[in-house]
């Protein structure tokens, strides 16, 4: 059985990632660390799991390197000695803190705030969008777990970015809407309940990591001359889990929605976490699956103007928008079934 | 003291009314009516108004005219017998059902299924939005109340569409998320607990009559041969009060926030209910309030298109979205201070 | 492979068993019935499931069946003639909406309005509570599958109500939070969102039928003579899945705490989902597995009474307190494993 | 006009005096101070009061004294030196931290772990209850204002403890929930919103200060040898605002309906904030207001012992559980009139 261990074991997207694991058929967990919890149990700080996870929470980091793939879920811009070190252990690794994402090495010190410490590795990174880069995915030592807004909205655009259906005029515009848990697990004044309920609050306009991450990606899909522009505004919303985007894109002239969802329907044939609908996705469709919902509507301007291309994607931000995606990216390194662990359907309420 | 009826009170905007004719220095109530509750004490239906509002509902609709003002909060359709009798007596009256909002007469078909009922009274109607059309409302006799989302999406597009700072190649793109008190005080599948709560839920996408509301009162602004197209979204989240708009426009060549910010400025410049802010408006920081919260930026598009303005406002939808906004409106058309009754602070949480 | 079917399959109850039996490893799922959706892909009306079960609801519920065993989840008064039938068909059957829960004949008019309609079968139904009757569900033919509350509430005091650890001269007092999907998938003005976010709401003070449900299982354990009195309140709480119970017995005297938790100990060792623990439970520890967490604590009264024993459990209402609860009985009838297909931890967060 | 000061108002209780008084006809406010915002706009720290309290805050705390009538709403322990400075140089004190609301000078060191370091004042300070103190409030130079818990807890139970309709064999069982406002404005894992949504979490069950404050003043108002016992636990429920108490109490003999509700009709009379529904209270038909709701039921014992007592009682944890029962008892201190500047109605929704 191919093993793994997760570093930052007890924050959302680690914790995340055991719960996925206990319930995965193969899977076999080795090392999962914790400075914060070292040397505590695993059920007792996150209760939860009792029952499920066995074992105790190590604060030597090193020990993950005892398994065929690390999952390395740290802070931003603390990840790269620790990458470092596994790869060159022999372990593959995903990276789940947005340190290897972004190709353009300059790019971090603009969105990060600090300089890239590993361009070697990140050079040979592969984007664990496992729908648009499977098979690199599969050959990879290194996979860059994509950031949770990253993943729902890039899969709402890629595919008429790719067949070049959309206009280049103006931008892209992504609204989208998150739940509280993608800010972490430690409690900041963003988080405090009563700031959160009974509110809606946009934040960092156009300022947000993700941003590039998006605009990148879906580049990297477009025809030569095509690169779209991106317009990115985050949303907290009052929801622990869950994130729904709705893009805007002009479409390219002549463009109907035949061609639209053949565009869908092509890049996404043969995947088992995108569901393409022709009702509207919500949160709760998908939250508690690795399920990415996606429906397509063509809007008439009111006034005159050509119409607007509107999509609607939505996820778990903690599964598909994290631990669940890179369950699916190890599958794929491991040579597993791509599904495995992950056939889990949604709560629904 | 000049006195006003309340048609339709025992729904959210009615009931809402209540309770800020209860505060208002000056007005007097008196009939509230309600087929549904004919008969009974208004303090046994709304407990929350026991001690503070007086006397019961009546199902004689007529009796609503012995007042110098009628509010007619009844569903949309249902208004036209009642206001042309109540104008007809002599009061004065401002609708809140959507029956008179739209000037196209036309449109009422389109949008809301059926003809208007009312064509002589729809042309004398204003569009009760006092920050734009304040005099025109103390001199009215029919007053047509704004949607709730229009409202908050008019007011946070007027000034900039008003002063041509907008380009028209592409459409204004409104994306907006509601409180669920605005789908009103029936119990459906839509608003059931379990379908809301922890859910965000586009709808109507493209097919919202606020749409054509907020389209025609920016074009009404726009400079001749500038009128702007409106893409709108609205999205239900899990809020009972609120409406947050987030509206993406082009700006035209050689905008900069210095333009923006002064169009704000002065189209808004002695309104006291309008609060232009630095800080991104939440709803958090209006919901209690008769005040719309509005913040204004430019953001550069990743990828090299011209930059997008981005304007957040925000409002409760049941006070400056309807029943403030009404009592706003009833001030000026009574010749009382426009802001008697409803200097009021948003909770804070 | 066993086979089963869901009567009433549309229901939150109903598609739960749906979502469980499609990760359950060797049941079958047979005809799926729904009166309101004959015909209807499930896909369709339950989204959430797309993916996870296969074909359409049927409105002939007498093709149920055709199933080693079928839940049967409809509305109470409603299941007479369906029992009847499904067991003089030989299949085993569990029943969920209560008609079966009460021994005392008599006691349906008082609680439920009306006549119970199947004496016979009646005597011959087992309570589905695992943790107190496994013996009699693995050999029942009918199984009365027990109420959310009664879950929660009958764990939590059954041990020390077995070991006659309670004094008698007062009540048990039974003080429950539940959320809303507890009160079914029909819209009402209980279920409407803004009359349920932010508030609670305590109901059906001394009238809910679970009351003597719970008093009639902790009679029938106690020792002669020392038949406990119980008082129920529940109240609705702002929450979509979960039950959290707060009891309170007067200690016999003499009883301290190691002599509860030996009682707790005992009564549930061996049980797979029941979690004592000595942090007290709260719904998130719970929600989304068929786990009951239970903490005890005595506590000495500010002026001079007895010490009082107060006792927390949680579950998820839809699973442990329903459609978990049923698999897990099924899993009894049909001689599978107790834990087949319900291993799953709660989601954390 | 009388003038206040407030003491620590940018917390919960401190910013919600300050948006009453800005609504109080004749309160003029003087100094507001705030260490960690020393010299900060009012309105830019509370933008929800943006328009409505003017000034910045101070960090000289000793400024306060300068007026009629100070708010010190400081944590606990911290308020000893400035409630002594404050009141020896003339102005009335109100202290809504907690430090002076227990009679017994040990009960400090048991609950609130410091010894009590104003013993002379203490012996002076009223219980700012207005229902149950009002004519020692209006003589009072030095008010502690009550606990949120204990102002709904003991307002429930006073009216019987008082005409000693209970019995005393076995204690008055409180089980209390509260809205998340209560734990303060620091962002703590307790309140993060992930820890909290979905969530019902009990806490602190037979340790928290409010227990010992009830107990106190329900003993104080019992005959001679009837003191009653209390238990009382707490519950975090979703919600902001809201404090809901159900209480369990055992009756004297031959005690009914009547004589319950004689007493709280009795007790109450005259008093504009408490309102007694046959309607089982909720928090939504008081959140906004100074309004307690109670209502009583005697519930039959399932099982044999004599009935129940079953009283709910609901308030606005920061308005009568707070800022509203402050102000409600300035008004009496200050000889104005007690509902001046409090007649508000709840938001309903």
């Amino acid at each position: 059985m191919p093993s793994v261990s997760v570093v930052g074991g007890s924050g959302y997207i680690g914790q995340e990632i055991l719960r996925l694991v206990a319930q995965h058929p193969t899977l076999e967990l080795k090392v999962v660390t914790s400075r914060q919890h070292d040397g505590q149990k695993i059920s007792k700080v996150l209760p939860h799991l009792a029952g499920f996870v066995q074992g105790s929470f190590t604060g030597d980091l090193s020990k993950a390197g005892d398994a065929d793939l690390v999952f390395v879920s740290t802070p931003h811009g603390s990840s790269f000695p620790l990458v470092k070190e596994f790869l060159a252990g022999g372990s593959k690794v995903i990276e789940l803190g947005g340190d290897y994402r972004l190709k353009e090495e300059g790019a971090y010190e603009r969105w990060y705030s600090h300089k890239h410490e590993d361009p070697a590795n990140l050079a040979k990174a592969v984007y664990g969008l496992p729908e648009l880069n499977r098979d690199l995915i599969k050959k990879a030592e290194l996979v860059a777990n994509p950031g949770c807004y990253a993943t729902a909205a890039t899969l709402a655009l890629a595919p008429v970015v790719k067949k070049n259906l959309v206009a280049t005029h103006s931008p892209l515009i992504i609204d989208a809407k998150s739940g509280v848990s993608g800010a972490g697990k430690e409690a900041t004044e963003f988080t405090h309940y009563p700031n959160v309920a009974g509110n809606v609050l946009p934040y960092k306009i156009g300022k947000h990591r993700h941003a590039p991450e998006i605009q990148e990606t879906l580049a990297s899909l477009a025809p030569r001359s095509s690169a779209p522009s991106v317009i990115f505004t985050p949303h907290l919303v009052p929801v622990v889990r869950g994130i729904l985007t709705t893009s805007y894109a002009p479409l390219a002239h002549g463009v109907g929605i035949s061609a639209v969802q053949e565009s869908f329907a092509k890049t996404y044939s043969g995947c088992a976490f995108v569901r393409l609908q022709e009702e509207t996705p919500s949160m709760q469709q998908v939250v508690g699956s690795n399920v990415c919902a996606i429906s397509a509507n063509i809007v008439e301007s009111l006034g005159g103007n050509a119409p607007t291309l509107v999509v609607v994607s939505s996820i778990d931000n903690l599964i598909k928008g994290g631990a669940g995606q890179a369950v699916q990216n190890a599958n794929l390194m491991l040579g597993l079934k791509e599904e495995a662990g992950l056939l889990t359907p949604a709560l629904g309420v």
